[in-house]
């Protein structure tokens, strides 16, 4: 309990992020960057579900306490470090198939989302690392105004970006 | 803001079941049974990215405001409609793609899961309407301790199943 | 009313070619080429369902109004674009699945081609931004004597290419 | 030239539909039957492309002159009929894939939309053929301003009845 | 040791047989007939990779010292199991995807299948328990020349009923 | 060699079918029907590659011997039949992949047709016995005049048909 | 009649290689370059089913007056060109599915190889060219007793090519 | 009876190791690597189920003769030649699918796992050349004290590996 609210302090990690191999860094660090910019502490972890079983349960089984809110799980192939977490934890996983195989992520979708009934894993885009932090902010966002208002004006600067690259396709074309 | 915080009393609609037609409900009402067995309330509501996009965007844009804190959104073929609701909210949007085509719901999976980088869907299994649910109960238990606690009997309650159906299983083969 | 009138004149375009980021224009900007050989005035626009759906859902509902006559999406990924267009106006809607994730086109060639009944997309192949653009000067053609005897000119030269093309390669087997 | 502008009065077929076999009648029904609703006239025919390709090359080729607007070609398996009526006619060709072989339609999806340059096929969803009726009743109606407000009708009962079978499920709720 | 040397004995069971529910049992059964058939002692167990972890690892962490020398599981969806177990145990782990959801098996093949390096599963055909079954006694037979000599007559017998088919189906032909 | 010219005598059989399993008789006896249609003369045979893998490499091995001129092979799942019985002889193998399992013949298809170099298998449609057949004849047909003008006319026959279709779909919907 | 001996003189071309593009003559050049180790006259043909379809119909119609015997038939994407060359021909028609999209040669060999009845395709590998050879020697090779010998040493070749592979390896290995 | 108790002896082989091209030794060398380094003796051979399959028949007739305790089989496309090998023997035969065509191993996938009943194959990931040793090994481990001793050290170390991967990424992330 203390812990717990310890954890929410500024400071404390709020979301999780793990992946089987450091190799996977390359794509995941994606989540570590926005959940940075939305000033989101979080702590990241190498752990894998068939290597590291019991480092696996044991980190998954004291995810909540730890005060952590959301976890983020990216994983590769036979994708199965999401639904085991979400095995040992009632906070939401998020995960992140990774393009790691000759079968360009099919493999590690369909291990990760097709989960049986009772354990779910809320499941993003093959490579979608960016979209599992947003997802894990939206879920924080919900009691958490401050962060609720850094989402809106997240959103609000997706439709600007949209615009500001229409502006430079319709200069470029008067340029060509 | 007032609304909002009505919302939040008992009996406001907490999470919002989306489905493209009334024939989805065979498949989504799963989602809320599983809602009202955690005793969430939830609105349901028949809507479609493509013959009624208005009523979806405005449905959408308002969900916050109206005190919802989740949107379950259930559709097959090319299914827009949970992107489409997540382009208009900051809620979290849960996809549950749907077997509605020759193609077994993998063209509603990849539409689903597949978002691009800024607007996420977390998506469930093909079909996977029940584990929308807790998903969205998992969001919510996160600022609701009561509904933590049933959570965690939950999680206790499905793990009791699998040894009574061991059980069951163990004692059909001793008679036979 | 005069609007269209007007939009119909020489210069004012006819055909929009919409695509949901700039790094689309690669591959789309084959359409425009396809246009401009055809002499078919049109306008490019980038816009996204999820980023923007607010300046989407304006473009298309007003894309009838200010003249045109056909739309053609390019969208990769959950390629929605094209499927929220064709709810917003009753113009011919031509989708063109882009190649943007590791599935290589597939994701993007079921979300824009499995519409529900009612609100169909014309799909090309995954890429086929020409064809797009011949699509939607096959239409015009139909009312447009003029760009229907540059099309019946066209399908002759492609015919003349391949004795072309065959001429080369017994050329280059007798001289090897 | 004569029988052209004869073609386009009452009753001449504006829309031809083909099909490989009488045994399609049942899917391509639907898109005779949409035609019929938006007081189209239209032809069909069984012509097949790999058991009757002199008819079928004559009859697309004649298309046009015959005041034919646009084609609509179901066709299953290794679905050929839509690209080589498009090889002999600069009409627009609307290809429906069907769901005729255990691979439930795929194959037919992949041989209709995947076309090379130079010759497009727009295509529907497979067993798309309403969609493929209502796509010539919009190219149809870039020329027919009575055709066109049906579809603005058109769509318009759309959205009503998505309110309606959001209303049935409503009652149907509290009904339970 | 004492109970290893123990299990070995005549009726301890040598091979286990695990699925996530007794639902599985209907195609799993199969593998239990085909080891009754060559008199392998073996056990069956429904345990759950996400619904019951930790019984899960404990059963597999204790296989070898109970006795068992491989393990068959069967699972199905975003098919964990066998992997869940194979991170938990050295034995042999024999995987059968299982066609459990819309998307037949290919999910819980790929799950099953691509086991990243340093975890194998050696996995059987969509469905085939038999196989499994067949797979563990080959491993067993190995060291245990009684369970040789039944697979050799197994062999042989297979090869007589191909022949055995043949001269039926010639026989049905004669008489037709 | 006596035995070979023999074999080119009235009745001797010309084609050998093939099949795993007599179950697979359903779908190939449309081959022996076709065959007989056009009065050529054929064996068939049930062997396995994997359960009689010496009686199939002697059947193979011999069949030029006994005058046959092409061998049709039906087979489903890991489908190497074809392929083994290829391995053995230099006279064309047709193979037919079988849709067996869950996978609906993808993965026979796969099985026969991505044969190495130097070895090919000719493959047909999933369930394609009838056009195997045809494949035999119109081979046989090569340097037999009285099979090539049965073949013509069964070529004509296949064109009338299509109309005659054509004529009992336009009589339906005149009397409908 | 007279031009079908003369064309069986030696010289005279007794295999057809088709292909849309010349750009697919990189892969098809392995066609000819086999046919030519085996010393049977060939012509190559760069035609498109869909660009100059009357050319492809003339000269599938001629194909067998002319004395070829078989056809090798190239295409990718939407590989209607074997089929459509079938549809005018009795000889065998040998498809050869290309690589030439994002879909990796899946579209082309499902729509080469999934024909409907009557009109058959000997599907080959994805870019199977050599193998499409082999097979046209094979069907020559059953009234060539000079070529059916040739092909033996064929096959015998192959057998030792891999004996030498294997003997490489292990000197390799040795050196190692 | 002699040989084979010969063959246990130290440096006898105890795993085959097969390819059906010395190609496939880049991939296929990683299965070596991990038997050398638990000092398991094995030998390894190019042989083909297609081109000199009576070499493969000998090869498997006589594996467990020669002392062989289980094979491993590499093979790419319509990869027959593990089923072929089990065909032939009774010993455990593991399948590598190799990524040898444009479909990236999804063929050689379903052309070694799919096997029929009474023949299973050990089927380990695309490309998992080092998990088919690992299986070997865990077979042999059965009845082998002292390689079930290394396999225990091994998994071991996998999971140390898996920390010190950790504290890789965690260094990398404090000096960042």
């Amino acid at each position: 309990m203390k812990k717990s609210s310890k954890a929410k302090k500024e400071g404390s990690p709020r979301v999780g992020i793990l992946m089987g191999s450091d190799s996977d860094w390359e794509v995941m660090s994606a989540a570590a960057r926005r959940l940075t910019a939305f000033e989101v502490p979080h702590e990241i972890k190498v752990t894998s579900a068939h290597r590291s079983p019991a480092a696996t349960a044991a980190w998954a089984t004291s995810a909540r306490k730890r005060g952590l809110q959301a976890v983020i799980v990216g994983a590769g192939a036979a994708a199965h470090l999401a639904g085991v977490v979400a095995a040992h934890t009632a906070l939401p996983v998020i995960g992140v198939p990774l393009d790691a195989t000759s079968l360009r992520g099919l493999d590690a979708l369909l291990a990760t989302v097709q989960m049986p009934s009772g354990v779910p894993v809320a499941t993003v885009a093959i490579g979608g690392a960016e979209n599992a932090a947003l997802l894990a902010v939206q879920i924080l966002a919900l009691s958490d105004a401050a962060l609720a208002r850094k989402l809106d004006r997240f959103k609000a600067d997706l439709e600007a970006q949209v615009e500001a690259k229409n502006a430079r396709l319709q200069a470029h074309r008067q340029g060509a």
